[in-house]
């Protein structure tokens, strides 16, 4: 990584998902670098020989089905989520990074979600409507507690809960973590360790789960973890699906053992096969206690913008044999 | 005020909204005083000498059909809000004050609005329960802008406009104030005059008045006000209805002059007399660019507790014969 390259590279932008990051990306590189747009079944003249001799590809997915990018010096995640790169089909002299820049996104879907538990905007809406003042202020029954008194529990304190755990803090929340290693922040009041989980699981009114899917993660949240869970609280998925036991946590919402669920991250995908795909083998559409959202919550322009120019920073890092940001794994590793 | 009073008063609770504050007020002062509940009519045996001789009274009306509270020492509305209290009818030697608390809940309601616009929830879940995947990541067509990008105009800056201040700054929001004197906080990047009102109502995405009534606030976001704001841009009231125009609103709205509207605070009200009445003469229920909730914004359990406790303070005061909080009338003045 510490030769730098003399002449311009071939980018290719691969596939759906990668084509999101590509409008303007010109503008962030130098001109001598030359970009190809390739689609995600490689089945165009020449895609196939474009993929192969790629020095930087910007995809989700790599598979043994694809061809050799014998001559791949970087494969960029436009994405934290690598799972779908099979990383032993990579060249040894390439490296593998990812990307963050959602994390204002997902605070913000967070912070959504958890004020309209609140705030009965649409209830109240749909009331008034009718010329019912269902939620008047002075009538004892219209009385809500604010989100500020309650506690959040974030499980994993990466980039998403640092974001989430400032504007928590704004409201006058107080703020719970989990984490692997140890955790000292103004913005946390009380650190658990992840070995602690089901205390602290029954320390918060709204459990956040930002972990990331890995061998250690998965199932992490099981029964033992919700049956911990107080009645009231809510627990809401942006990390990754798996992380969350999926017949646990529908059995736990169905008994109505926790207070409700909202959950961005599934256990499905939509395929080009099957694009209407239920998200779960559990029929959760049938419980009234979820937000059901479809991955959405990091999906914003300001997500494309930051993570255009973190692979713009890369591309330039590797010509420059300057090191990588979020490097997955290195070069010759 | 500065003769301390040597035994307990009698403390009034009037009508159904004082009601609200009531349960566990004996906690919050000296056993001494003695507390009576009276009805909105004072229509029951012994309410009309109740009234009359009581040295303190929590209530939100004061009007010429009531008896004259002679003894009086202190009136205390338990709300922000005092324009259905005639200050003419009170005797020289009594207070008025007032009561806040209510800006942690409003902010919440704000934020909540707010970020309902940019995070679709409520449509991205209707549509994942039919397994349509409609807002996913990856598709173009779902991606949003960010709240944090955007700029929040707060007409007055008061209690609440400083707490809603300070959540919009930790979502990374341009904070823009227009204020009677001038402003400088952290929390604001740009503070206008309010004579300078249109350049201040095209500089924001989100205008959320926060303006209590009077004389010089009346109307005062009229024609060419609503005329300067950005096309895309959403008016809040959560101030009082009639500081915006009520034609002029809904003419911009239903024009689709403006991006759309929350409103909280109303032109008309209901009374025991038409407890299901409209919020205004001008159909808003027919508009689709309009949340209508019925001023519910400041209603929370907190609220309630830090009334209670401000209430109770200022009793305590005035037996100690030290100043009052909030007073808006001087005993004397």
């Amino acid at each position: 990584m510490n030769t730098p390259l003399q002449n311009g590279l071939t980018i290719a932008f691969h596939g759906q998902n990668a084509a999101n990051f590509r409008e303007g990306f010109e503008a962030l590189i130098a001109p001598s670098h030359r970009i190809v747009n390739l689609s995600d079944s490689l089945d165009q003249p020449g895609e196939q020989a474009a993929f192969e001799s790629a020095e930087v590809i910007v995809g989700v997915k790599l598979t043994a089905a694809m061809p050799t990018p014998k001559k791949l010096r970087l494969y960029h995640a436009p994405a934290a989520g690598t799972d779908a790169i099979d990383v032993a089909l990579l060249p040894s002299a390439s490296a593998l990074c990812n990307c963050f820049g959602h994390e204002a996104a997902i605070a913000e879907y967070v912070m959504a979600a958890l004020l309209l538990r609140h705030v009965p905007l649409m209830q109240a809406d749909a009331d008034l409507r009718q010329q019912h003042w269902t939620y008047y202020a002075g009538r004892p029954t219209a009385l809500r507690a604010e989100l500020g008194t309650q506690t959040i529990g974030l499980l994993g304190y990466g980039h998403i809960a640092k974001t989430v755990a400032m504007r928590a803090k704004a409201f006058g929340m107080r703020v719970h973590v989990a984490n692997r290693s140890p955790v000292a922040s103004p913005d946390v009041d009380l650190a658990f360790m992840l070995d602690d989980l089901s205390a602290f699981m029954a320390s918060a009114d709204a459990i956040v789960v930002t972990l990331p899917l890995a061998p250690s993660t998965q199932g992490l949240v099981g029964q033992a973890a919700l049956a911990a869970m107080r009645p009231e609280a809510v627990l809401i998925n942006v990390g990754r699906g798996p992380v969350v036991d999926e017949e646990a946590l529908y059995k736990a919402l169905s008994a109505r053992q926790i207070g409700g669920a909202i959950i961005d991250t599934w256990y499905q995908y939509p395929t080009p096969q099957q694009p209407d795909c239920a998200p779960s083998r559990f029929d959760f559409a049938a419980l009234a206690n979820v937000v059901m959202t479809p991955h959405m919550s990091g999906w914003t322009r300001g997500t494309v913008q930051r993570r255009q120019q973190n692979i713009a920073d890369n591309i330039a890092r590797l010509v420059a044999g300057q090191p990588l940001l979020n490097m997955l794994k290195a070069p010759w590793a």
